[in-house]
């Protein structure tokens, strides 16, 4: 059983993937697919979208976690973030895996235990759960895998799985 | 020279097909593509795709107008929007025609001369532009034809082109 976790985002994009293996959650990859801030917005959304596509070819996940993106940033930055999440699900739903959204609450409660941990605390449990033995250094990954980690433990996985 | 104005939503998408031939502007098609409010924003999205993928083979744009959504919408009414715009310009992109956006008051601005328009002046204006026999019904349709009008009328598409 292997679960992507996405962090949508058009200049970065963080990703995880988590596998569940005799009980035991593993990290299988993490990191951040990027565009750099040239041209125009389409075009670095088809950029994003190869390289997504090309990721999720690689790690051939039975399912897919996006973070639902918040409303209330500024429209300068919730613009291209919705957008690239857009596009994120679409590769997901592409690639023919069940997916599933989750806020950043969600995310915080499933990990942590409260809604309203800060990115320190998840940090250091998605390095405890995953049992890493350097750090997180990349805060876009650490969500991505934090969201894999909720996702995987989900009752809303199980249920996906079964409808498909 | 033919461009396409793309007004975008997850439920409904306006098109608008427009081309420019002899100093002439003509409606070559409108519609709007639909994706029935069932299943996963994801899976909608990916039919999206494939229809606006098909829609550009069919009628090869020089280039490609897409409205830069309002923001100030409600999170309910705005999230699937931008995310079917990420999809439109991503589309756009893959298709290689230059894409631009312009909002509704530039578009406003460009066919009816005042950016605080009203739908309905716009609608006459475009079956005016466009000499239609028939009044447009569908306001979908409608915009993304104004907004194909507004990018042809465009210095930017010039440029555009002149860059490709």
């Amino acid at each position: 059983m292997l679960v992507i976790g996405i962090d949508p985002g058009l200049t970065r994009l963080g990703y995880g993937a988590v596998s569940l293996v005799g009980g035991r959650l593993r990290q299988e990859a993490s990191g951040t697919l990027a565009t750099k801030p040239v041209g125009s917005d389409a075009d670095r959304l088809a950029i994003l979208f190869e390289k997504l596509t090309a990721l999720l070819r690689e790690h051939r996940p039975d399912s897919v976690a996006v973070e639902r993106v918040f409303f209330n940033l500024n429209e300068k930055t919730a613009v291209p973030v919705m957008r690239a999440s857009g596009v994120a699900l679409l590769v997901a739903a592409q690639w023919g895996a069940p997916v599933a959204e989750y806020t950043p609450q969600q995310v915080k409660q499933a990990v942590v235990g409260t809604g309203s941990a800060s990115k320190k605390q998840v940090r250091f449990m998605v390095e405890r759960l995953l049992k890493l033995e350097a750090p997180l250094e990349d805060a876009d990954a650490a969500d991505a895998l934090a969201l894999a980690i909720c996702h995987m433990n989900s009752h809303k996985l199980q249920a996906l799985l079964e409808a498909k």
